[in-house]
C-alpha cells in the first residue's frame, strides 16, 4: 500500500442520506486518495445544528484510528466564514467550517496545536460551488492531507486565538435542585442531560438515590442507578451513559415518547427523601 | 496485506444512524484490525426487536463473504446475559449478546459448532460502560479475531445448550385457512408473513390460485404468483420473496400502507373457489 | 492488491436502508471482488421513483472515481425488463435495469459506447429470485466486470438505440412568466426546479432580480442570489445549486416546510418591477 500519513478519514456532516451529497464528497475523498479508508460517524445531524454535530463528532474521536476527522455542519456556507484544518495536539487534524463544529473534538485529541484556512486552488475542486463545499473544499482538503500533502500547503495560517468558539449551555444549581437542559434525544429516546455525575453528587444524588424529575410541565420519579437494566422494564432511571454525561432513560422503553421531549427542554432534578430517611 | 483471519466483519444493530453508535464501532473495530473491511447490513432495526434483527441477520448471512459476523440488539446490556461468540460449523464467527439474536443465522452457517463467553480483559476496552457494550466489548471481540486470536482467547467456554433460544410464532392451520401473522414490513410496504409456500401447498393455495386474505378486520382478495409483477399495478398480490417466505404485496404500491399493517398483525389465508371450479 | 479493472463500484438504490437489501449486495459484491472499495450514493431514493433515481445518479457519477456504477430502481423486476451493462465513452461501466434510470448518468459519462444484456448464467448467483436482481443479477454482474471480466462475456449485445429513454418535465415559458415543477425536495428542505439559470434569464431574472413564486396555490416574493446566505436567516431566495440547477431555498430554514411543497408541484416564475424602477 502506498504509505499514506492518514490510513482513515472519519466523516460526519448534516447531509442526511437520502440524497447524494455524502456520497459524492466519499467519491471525491477516494478519487484523490484512493486507499483511504473512509469511516462514516453519522450523516444525521439535524440541518445546521452546529452544536448536535460538536458533541457527536466530540464522542467519536476518542474510539476512531487515529485520522482525518471531516466534519461538515455549515449554515453559513458561501459567506465569509473561514474553511479551516485544525492539526491537534495527538497530531490528529480536523477539516471544516469555522464555527465551533471543531472545537470540542479538538480538545478531546489533546488540543489546537495550529490552524490553516483552507485556501490553495492547487489542492480544492476546479470549480467550485456557493454551496457545496463539503464536495469542493472540504472532501478535497482531506484527502490530500491523508496522502501525505503537508498543513502548510492548505492556505495561510490562522491564529488558534481566532476561532469561532462553541457555547454549551451550563447547569445551574438553585438551592438543592439542578436545573438542566435536554441536550439530545437519541435513537433509543434516552435523553441526555447537561449533567454530570459531580452535578448531581453537589445535590446529593448519588448511586441509589430517589429523584424527583421535572421536565417541561411533568413530574415524575426516577431512581439514579449503574445502569438502565437496574430498574424493570418500563421504569424511568437517570444513569451515566457511556460518554459520562447524565442521561435519563425508561428501561426497554423511550424517555422521550413518555415525555414528548427533545432538545432544549428544561429540566429540574432533585433528591427526594430516601425510604430509609422516612419517619 | 496483512495475513488477517478474517477479510471482513458484517455488521448490524439497532443502533440507528441519528447517533455516533455505529460509527464509534466501527472506528473500534479499524483502530484494532486496520485493514479490515466492514460490511453493514443495517442498523436500523427497531430498537430492542431481537427476533427482527435475528432474521434480517439470518437472511444476510448466507449471501456475504466468509466474515465475522457482529450483531448487537441487546436490550439486556449491563444485566447478566452473558456477551457470546460463536464458532459455526462453517468456521465463520459470529458476536454479539446471548438473547437469542445470533442462533436463527449460527443455523443458516450449518450450526454452532463451540460457544465462548467474551470476558478477557485483554480483549476489551481499558474502560468499559454499563451501557454501550457494542463498542467496549463487542467491536474489539469482533476485531480481535477478524485478526486471528483463536476464539478461545476469548474467555471460558460456554455449552450450546445453554444459549437462550428465540421463539418465533408458528402458523396454525384450522381446516381449510392459515391463521398466520405479520413477521416484518420491509421498505418497499411488502408484508412478510410466517408462512412458507409448503404451509399454502397443505391448504390447497398454489401458484395462480386466487385467495382471501383477512388482515386484521378487512378481507380482500389477492393472487398466489410468482412474482408482483404478474399482476396489474395497485393489485395484491401473494409470492415466495427472495428468502423462500410468503409475502403480501401490492404491485408498484405498499400493502402495508393499505392495510395499516405491520408486524404483528394476524392474518388469515383462506383459497377460494377459483373462476373454472364455478358452476 | 490484485489488478482489478475497477477499483471502486459505486452503489444506488431505492432498497433503504432498514432492510438487509442493500448490505447484501454489498455482501455479494465482496464474496467475487474482496478488494473492491464500494461507494454508497444513496439507498433513500424513493421506492420506484426511476426518475429521481437517474438524477441522483447523474449528479454523482462526474465526482465519483473511475467506478463500475451500480443502480437499482426497479419497479418491473421479474418481468421481461432487461438487466443491462452500459459502457460509456470515458469507458466507465453502468450496471441495472433497462429504465431509463441509466440513462443520464451515461451522458454524464460520454455518452452510451456498447451495451450487453446480463444474462450468462456463469455471471449470475446460482439460485435467482424473481423479486431481488439486485441480489442475483445486478451486484454479481458489477463484480465480475470490476475484477476484468469483459463486458462481452455478461450476455448478447444490445442495440444502444433501443434502450428505454427517460422523459423528464421540461419548463415552460408563458409570456413573461416561466411554468416550473418542483424536481426534488433535499434533506435540508431546498426546492429543486427544473429551471436553469438561462431559463431565468429568457424572462429577465438575473442575479439580484426580485422575483415572484407562486408554489402551489401561495405567492411569495424571492431574491435570485448567488448564494442563499446573501439573503437574512428566514428569507425565501432563489439560487443556482452545486449541480447547476434553480432552487428554491429558505436560508437556514426549509423552504419545502413553508410551502408544504415536494416533487411535482407547479412553480411559476416571474419578475418583479425591481425597486430603481419604481416610480
Amino acid at each position: 500500500m502506498t504509505e499514506y500519513r492518514f490510513r482513515h478519514i472519519s466523516f460526519l456532516s448534516d447531509y442526511g442520506e437520502s440524497d447524494e451529497f455524502a456520497g459524492v464528497c466519499r467519491g471525491v475523498m477516494l478519487g484523490i486518495a484512493p486507499e483511504v479508508t473512509i469511516v462514516d460517524i453519522t450523516h444525521s445531524v439535524e440541518p445546521f445544528q452546529i452544536a448536535r454535530g460538536a458533541i457527536l463528532l466530540a464522542r467519536a474521536v476518542p474510539y476512531l484510528p487515529h485520522s482525518v476527522h471531516l466534519a461538515v455542519v455549515d449554515p453559513g456556507v458561501g459567506s465569509d466564514r473561514r474553511p479551516v484544518a485544525i492539526q491537534t495536539r495527538d497530531r490528529s487534524c480536523l477539516i471544516g467550517p469555522d464555527n465551533g463544529l471543531l472545537i470540542p473534538a479538538a480538545e478531546k485529541l489533546g488540543g489546537v496545536d495550529s490552524v490553516r484556512v483552507i485556501e490553495n486552488p492547487g489542492i480544492l475542486l476546479p470549480e467550485r460551488s456557493h454551496t457545496f463545499h463539503g464536495r469542493d473544499i472540504f472532501a478535497p482538503a482531506a484527502a490530500h492531507i491523508a496522502r501525505g500533502v503537508p498543513l502548510e500547503q492548505l492556505g495561510s495560517g490562522v491564529d488558534p486565538s481566532t476561532l469561532v468558539a462553541l457555547e454549551l449551555p451550563a447547569v445551574r444549581r438553585e438551592g438543592e435542585a439542578l436545573k438542566a437542559i435536554v441536550l439530545h434525544r437519541d435513537h433509543f429516546g434516552n435523553l441526555e442531560l447537561n449533567v454530570t455525575a459531580s452535578d448531581l453528587a453537589g445535590v446529593r444524588i448519588t448511586t441509589g438515590a430517589r429523584v424527583e424529575v421535572q421536565i417541561g410541565e411533568t413530574i415524575a420519579q426516577a431512581m439514579f442507578e449503574r445502569m438502565f437494566s437496574a430498574v424493570p422494564p418500563g421504569e424511568l432511571v437517570l444513569f451515566e451513559d457511556s460518554h459520562r454525561s447524565i442521561a435519563l432513560a425508561v428501561n426497554s422503553g423511550s424517555a422521550a415518547d413518555r415525555f414528548s421531549a427533545g432538545p432544549g427542554l428544561p429540566v429540574v432534578l432533585r433528591r427526594l427523601r430516601q425510604p430509609e430517611e422516612q419517619q
